[in-house]
């Protein structure tokens, strides 16, 4: 197993976010690094949806992943066991990460011959939909015990994602989640949005979203 | 059903919002209104955890509810329907209320002979927890499918908390949740945290949670 290695994550003292995130995309673009920035609320199972992701890539694509937390290092030691490179990067408090703190992460992971970054953000549905990271997609999970109304609740975070996953369907039964609903209220925010039910515990549908996330690095590669 | 009213919080240009809390607390303490800040993750089940509330302590105190979102009024209708004083706070994309947004919120109720208000904060385990709404006490839900291991990702919010409800309990067969390893993470972060399990959905443990609260109301009003 490798070393967490932590970083302390500096507070960015760039007003002008967007254009720092422009920069920060055509960068990654150049180096060929596609950058997912992974989002959700606390527990929706982002790590346990990445642990899942990286078993089904990890032969058809570099992966390395930048753990963003306020403190502890206990997601970026499960990575490690996946043997994927990972970075463990402390916010010190930050709700979210914007560019230039993104761009710390990546300096500090060392993307090197990474072709596939992974940031998984502050457990958080507010702040982080309001910071581009530079990435080149967003990705978001609902999960099942959350309920289906969070669409209406948190409008931007929806809006700002490329993909919705929904996890944890294995406890449908035991929950009051209406699936058409949350659909109809996801499409509501954004109608582009790619939804794709999962259960990252027993990896159903984890195919359907590594499929849709490799189309999306190599498209995103060949049109350099 | 009462209508409900929507106000717009304007965000707050104090910076010294501890001593604006510590001003609205004695504002309030000579009222005679205890305050109750409600905090805890999107979906973790904080408006059912409230109508469970209102429902067992109707008849001993008079209640009025604060609901805090960044959009949508969904939780306030729910709340209504209880018969409770219920304003819809908007918080116009903030992640968080402070101490002179939440004056604002209670303005908008109209506290008059309110003895207990409750503000359901923004679903959030970071922001919040780092502003002092001017409380009288301060109670989070953690639910059962977040995970045991939230409190040590999320420090703060643990640490300013009085009490940790740890909500659907009925669903403890089919996550992995420790319940041993959340109280010890829980009363790492705070020694003096009230942990109670309950069901909001079932009812179960709501008394202990209720009787808690009806204790704290009358103790904290008879103090002044």
């Amino acid at each position: 197993m490798r070393d967490v290695r932590i970083l302390e994550i500096k507070q960015s003292v760039f007003a002008d976010n967007d254009r720092q995130a422009d920069e920060l995309r055509c960068e990654l673009k150049e180096k060929g690094v596609f950058l997912l920035n992974l989002m959700s609320a606390p527990g929706s199972g982002k790590t346990t949806t990445l642990m899942k992701t990286i078993e089904a890539l990890k032969d058809k694509v570099k992966i390395g992943v930048m753990e963003a937390d306020i403190d502890s290092d206990v997601d970026a030691r499960t990575i490690a066991k996946s043997g994927a490179k990972v970075i463990q990067l402390h916010t010190g408090g930050m709700c979210h990460l914007d560019a230039a703190m993104t761009r710390q992460g990546l300096e500090g992971l060392e993307t090197g011959d990474v072709e596939l970054a992974i940031l998984e953000n502050v457990g958080n549905l507010v702040c982080p939909a309001e910071f581009d990271t530079g990435a080149s997609k967003n990705a978001m999970i609902l999960s099942v015990p959350e309920g289906h109304d969070k669409p209406l609740k948190y409008p931007l975070m929806f809006s700002v994602c490329d993909v919705v996953l929904v996890n944890k369907i294995d406890v449908l039964p035991y929950f009051d989640f209406d699936m058409d609903k949350c659909r109809e209220y996801v499409l509501m925010r954004n109608p582009n949005a790619k939804i794709i039910p999962i259960c990252a515990k027993t990896g159903e549908g984890i195919d359907k979203w590594t499929n849709w996330l490799l189309e999306q690095v190599e498209s995103w590669r060949s049109k350099s």
